[in-house]
């Protein structure tokens, strides 16, 4: 009976309202969009997003727009991470991957629909901004997602075999494949609020240090997990000559990094809370979201390699 | 000597320019950009679009910026559109396909970079505009470039096989794929300037019937070419069933609509130049730029018939 009295989730709502799927479109897309942006994960940076744009002053709608832009970005990049010639993944979100079930050319087809709607989204979003915040957000989601960002980083991700390198440059892989997200979820609505460049560097380190760690879980549930169990493949890394956190540090090496990045982004979130209380909420975040997710993760791996 | 003396074009050089190139990026993705947007095509659409947004009171830098964009989406479809997954083609302007050279990841990112500065641009653009143009703006780039448009376009294009249609199907796929991207070039750059909805209407129907004649001289191509003589395969459609006019109605009647096309098209482009000399360039482009390319067009398909 509990289902029943369950509060529907806005932002699960919107994810579906906003879904680029139209009247007589062709089926297999749209099945793959509705697949996709259906069966949502944990919407970290979508809450992240979201929590942010209420703070800084947009409003409800504005806000879950911003929201679904960013999540759309991430599903997108996990649809085109999935192919065949990126990781050649068979599950996802404990489903088939959607190129396993509509074909590698629906997949690549629904992850633009997603990526052509997010950036609509966002340029709603800001429509009643001032010019100045406009060109910024403009600017910033060129930044995150481009050569330097998303794709530059799925892009050394993929070749990162050709020449294997160090923790260092395994880090610096993940900063731009899984830090710009986090940086996009946490500054792109916050651009509003945003004063000098002394707060815009504390809010990076913020966001570098979630990516990383965010990345290094990953890392650490490739290498422990077996087949499926976790909800998607495992042990690709290794296959695939992709960066590692763990294949480089060792298990123990690399949980001892994740437990470090999270303590220092805790520091950096309690330092932007102490800057005032508009930025209490990323201190939550971290207390509410992430450290239980690195307690999890954590546990999992302790238990998972005492096995 | 003539090459010393050649005007440099402004839009290859903004193409180049915009490019989403950074510092330090990876490689691969590097040479991928670059080769897609260096090796450009005949500009048409992107040539459209700088004019109008000219003569649409745009200044000279974001007229260039819109160019690019629309110029970078349709070079990020062919990208997309030559993968194996979809048309499996192995030359494209002449040169190997991008994804033959530096494989399919690669290629997928390389039309993601693009897509994302694409976007960039646009909104660059239109900074200035008032809030209503830019929404607009917004919306009718959602739109072209959705499951209403391109990308749903493509889609029906790769599953036609699975229930062929007549020839009002294949032209109701190719204004979704090809007419969605004219309307961009055309329309993007006029929104501050059209009136109301029967000029819109107009301009719709010019947009509509010059993306059907190329997409049906391009049909004329693929049948009629051998192998890779005109810079491109040829020879998809029918092997991999895809809707191609001139295997739906045969050489002769598909040579006869594209003629009906292309005159339709031109008393399109005249009566809005009738409807005020700031859509004059319209009629000018139709007789410039499309005309003598269906001429080429008609003419090689002539000759080839003929062999």
């Amino acid at each position: 009976m509990v289902a029943l009295h369950k509060e529907p989730d806005p932002l699960v709502a919107a994810l579906r309202e906003f879904a680029p799927v139209t009247p007589r479109m062709e089926s297999h897309l749209e099945a793959a969009i509705t697949q996709a942006a259906g069966e949502t994960g944990k919407l970290i940076r979508a809450r992240l997003a979201h929590e942010a744009a209420r703070r800084h002053g947009l409003d409800e709608p504005e806000a879950l727009q911003l929201a679904c832009a960013i999540e759309y970005f991430h599903t997108a990049s996990l649809l085109l991470d999935d192919l065949p010639c990126m990781d050649d993944a068979a599950v996802r979100r404990g489903l088939p991957c959607v190129h396993r079930v509509h074909g590698e050319a629906t997949a690549i087809l629904a992850a633009l629909a997603l990526i052509n709607r997010a950036y609509a989204l966002v340029g709603f979003a800001f429509a009643d901004q001032s010019a100045a915040v406009r060109l910024q957000a403009v600017a910033c989601v060129d930044g995150c997602l481009g050569p330097a960002g998303l794709v530059g980083g799925q892009a050394s991700d993929l070749r990162y075999g050709e020449t294997p390198g160090d923790a260092r440059a395994v880090a610096r892989i993940a900063a731009a494949k899984t830090g710009a997200l986090f940086w996009l979820a946490v500054f792109l609505p916050a651009l509003p609020a945003v004063a000098d460049a002394s707060e815009r560097r504390d809010l990076k380190r913020l966001c570098v240090y979630w990516g990383l760690a965010f990345q290094a879980m990953d890392d650490l549930g490739d290498v422990l997990h077996r087949g499926d169990s976790a909800g998607k493949s495992s042990g690709r890394d290794r296959a695939l000559a992709r960066p590692n956190l763990a294949l480089v540090l060792g298990l123990r090496g690399a949980r001892a990094r994740v437990s470090r990045l999270a303590a220092l982004a805790g520091a950096a979130a309690d330092r932007l809370a102490a800057r005032g209380s508009r930025w209490d909420y990323l201190a939550r975040f971290h207390a509410e979201c992430f450290a239980p997710a690195w307690r999890v993760a954590y546990a999992a791996t302790e238990s998972l390699a005492a096995a």
